[in-house]
């Protein structure tokens, strides 16, 4: 038994309470290395010189490249816990507690792991609107408006305003509505000078360009009819220079009430984001700042109703600030959905205390280099995104936003040179891996561009690629129908050069994915017998063991 | 080389900033697996196709049973950072980032780790008083009082006050400064029925056996006139069922504005401390539960000039009240120190945003079972200790409050059925090892008992251990004296059977810290030649490679 590779942490995303009566344990081995995992658990307060331990097997949920991981929840009559792991493998069994390895299990309870105590006051809850949401991305400015001119075709510069509004998208809720999301996110609405609006002047009106706030109720509202949530855009890491307290300061210096809301050094220089002067950065450590935006916050939700907030930048602003955030947005709508924008590993802001979701970069990194760049293999993308969502509670990774491009990278279709099948392929991924899925406006109706401008080109509602859009229509259609894709497990069944098949499955239905990479024919054993139906395609299929897949196929099996 | 062995995770003990422009990174490795760890870092931002990577040796600080720790600190123009390891061992140099190993460092930036900012707001700071203090702990019942009667020799009983009180303190600040400790943490001294005071009836009153708020002032005023800071016992868990609030609760039911202070049943029955009926838990999610309990926190800071607070049951409670517990306290006192009452790992508490030190109880079981019981060979100690300090934050882990026992625990005496080396040596080990040591009043006098109420035995002043006393007075003179034992690095330098022989080293001083278990004269080769001062015996020592050391001996060599 490999124990370099055992790894359990008490009170970590290695061990938590999903509610007031139920632990989750986790525990980390070397990878096929063990023959069984189990957790001994007992109640630390017994009052008898020897716990009483339970037992209970726990279940190897994800594999990685290196390593295993075994997960079980438990719901014992008490609240203070001490466990610990009894491994065996072929040649023996061991027993691991607090980091230590012993051949019989230790008689002082004070050498296992606790969980002292399951707090209310740390627990974490997922809504279940989350989980069931498909979201739908909007750059404002790009997407649609009342009356379309020849200048709207144009070819998207970084500065150009091509006057796409908030009642462009009333406009077009039909469109989204039949493409099957029943959530919108907006880039920032507010009050800016650029056609991206990351630069707020103010937080607390809609930018003229894009209506006011009377529209922007209307399209909360009509979104709302039609279940349809909407988020919008917390840009809390910066402000636009030209925003009223970056303006007072510069003026005014050191005299300035203002002056402290900012990093401002003794040259006239500041802290800002990235290498944009015209976005300095504001110190969230500011009492009286942090009351600001945490006001701008509640606002929203409190008077426009809106479901959520999608936080910009959201990794170069302290946990502090985040924590009192959540606090806040859920003081005026508990299910409120936190959005963190975290490009790698979002670890540390997702421990239940500050974000529900992070945009999941890293899985689209993986499907850019699988899908569009053809640089990893099904095997490799399997390892890599079971180790991703091992990384996380088990409450939080169905919460992560994946996504396979945005307004900050180039378009997917663009990355594929074009080829809409590897598009479809990532789409399908997407939908049907673990995590809320989440359309960049466009993808569906075969727009491509390359990074920044060229990405945040304009919809053509009279042109939308008619075949993608229904193909992406039927993914939402199979996603919304299958609790097992929003839930469910995970599970590898089989993976080659071509083809990867993985189930999903909850207590009382389970599907197969399946796709293929090869513009042949291909033909895969998969251990199945009988007729199944073919949900995404609906169609019957017939499995003698082996089963068929089309080029560039793409099935869900209805198997239990 | 061992890829499982291998472990960093960004924003975590393992990357935190130790200040706004210093970084702290380690890495995990297998135990004597690599030749070199080099830390490659850059700016995240650098606005260049591939980034400009910085690169640093790390050094091995730690090393336990399984595994090397690797350690360094940078402080690079920029605070946005991306890093990777670059891995060497005898066979091949492999690069290690974001979860992945590569033969060749990723060009692609956001592969590697990020730091994505050092934020102000989530830094943390330790203070130098804490790591130059020595603490002693006074039981106030049975240290001491004015007058003593036979009586006050009797054998404790779990119920029975003896009468020792703050002016019994106050007359013995002589034998305390004496003994050359600067820091008393007295368990409670609030109104209670109990003589441990742990179940609290009036937070805001001392209790009357023990003195009063002016005898509570003038005892804070004369210890920080001698420089000895003082420490108080925060009860926050429960309360005592006599307790305002829990008594109209109880009296009232659901109509009571203080049933929502407790967790009460239908039945009656309520959440409690173990199983202690007079000790209600308290709601700590609830806010005037909150706001009571902080306004005590400040209130002691505030009007007694206190010091800090140890916490009691701290595990129990959520870490969302212990982080405003930390926010309040800082308020008013910036350098009070924060000790929770945590018997096993502390690390969800020990990030920087809870608590400054936890109750070192691991480093007790060690000391147990290697001077008193003999059942840990010093070799284990090492590993086991080495393990304990690599878990923490090195801001971090030279707060934490060494002991040997405590109140809750047998008198460590006792445990060595009353072998004055053996406790002679593990106090050695106490004082000279990583960490704040404590003394549990009258160890250094040869109290000796078993679990409470035996270990809660009177002070006999007149009786005291003078060999004992010395002893102890020595350690606490030898550890003022040298820097390197309060904030030096920590390196094994030898260990056998009897022998352990261990480093403590800072910029411009390091000692040589030796101790013997054996009751034999014993000879090992250390690897120094000269002649060395022995801070501890105050006499010069000749080495030639060897070094004799005589029965029990403990050595503080001055070697540079």
């Amino acid at each position: 038994m490999l124990k370099e590779a055992i790894y359990h942490q008490s009170d970590s995303t290695y061990s938590y309470p999903l509610d007031e009566k139920t632990l989750c344990i986790k525990l980390r081995t070397k990878k096929d290395d063990l023959k069984r995992v189990i957790l001994c658990y007992g109640d630390r307060y017994e009052p008898v010189p020897r716990v009483t331990m339970f037992e209970k097997e726990m279940n190897k949920v994800f594999t990685d490249d290196l390593f295993d991981y075994y997960e079980i929840q438990i719901s014992p009559s008490f609240n203070r816990i001490c466990y610990y792991f009894k491994l065996e493998d072929e040649k023996e069994t061991i027993y691991y507690a607090q980091q230590r390895f012993y051949k019989e299990p230790p008689e002082d309870r004070n050498r296992y792991f606790i969980f002292a105590y399951i707090c209310r006051g740390d627990l974490y809850k997922a809504h279940s609107w989350w989980r069931d949401s498909i979201f739908y991305q909007i750059f404002v400015d790009r997407f649609n408006k009342e009356e379309l001119d020849e200048a709207w075709f144009d070819e998207p510069t970084n500065k150009r305003m091509f006057g796409g509004n908030l009642r462009g998208i009333i406009d077009r809720l039909d469109y989204i509505e039949e493409l099957g999301v029943n959530a919108i996110y907006l880039t920032p609405i507010f009050e800016s000078p650029s056609c991206h609006k990351y630069d707020t002047i103010d937080y607390y009106d809609i930018d003229k360009s894009f209506g006011n706030k009377n529209i922007f109720k209307e399209l909360v509202e009509k979104c709302h009819k039609r279940g349809i949530r909407v988020i919008l855009d917390a840009v809390f890491n910066h402000t636009s220079s030209e925003f009223f307290a970056f303006k007072d300061a510069m003026k005014k210096g050191k005299k300035s009430k203002y002056f402290d809301w900012y990093f401002i050094n003794e040259d006239g220089t500041y802290e800002m984001f990235g290498q944009s002067k015209n976005m300095p950065k504001l110190n969230t450590t500011n009492d009286e700042v942090k009351k600001y935006l945490l006001n701008i916050a509640k606002y929203w939700i409190e008077e426009f109703d809106i479901d959520g907030w999608r936080l910009d930048v959201a990794n170069e602003i302290d946990h502090k600030f985040w924590r009192e955030f959540r606090e806040a947005v859920k003081s005026v709508k508990e299910d409120a959905i936190i959005i963190g924008e975290v490009w790698d590993g979002a670890e540390s802001y997702l421990r239940g205390d500050q974000y529900d979701s992070s945009m999941n970069y890293p899985f689209m990194h993986a499907a850019l280099e699988v899908f569009a760049r053809g640089n990893m293999k099904l095997k490799e993308l399997d390892a890599y995104m079971q180790n991703l969502y091992a990384r996380y509670r088990r409450d939080i990774r169905y919460n992560l936003l994946n996504l396979i491009d945005s307004h900050d990278t180039a378009r997917f279709l663009y990355e594929c040179k074009n080829d809409k099948e590897k598009l479809k392929l990532a789409a399908f991924y997407m939908f049907t891996t673990i995590g809320i899925p989440m359309i960049f406006y466009g993808d569906e109706a075969g727009l491509s561009g390359a990074n920044d401008p060229h990405c945040r080109i304009t919809m053509d509602f009279q042109n939308i690629d008619k075949e993608l859009f229904s193909f992406y229509k039927n993914l939402t259609r199979v996603r919304k129908e299958v609790k097992a894709l929003k839930v469910g497990e995970y599970r590898k069944c089989y993976v080659d050069e071509d083809v990867y098949a993985f189930s999903r499955f909850v207590d009382d239905e389970e599907v197969l994915c399946i796709f293929s990479l090869s513009n042949k024919e291909k033909s895969f054993e998969i251990g199945l017998k009988g007729e199944y139906m073919d949900i995404l395609n609906n169609k019957t299929v017939k499995v003698e063991g082996k089963l068929d897949i089309e080029p560039y196929g793409k099935m869900v099996l209805k198997i239990r």
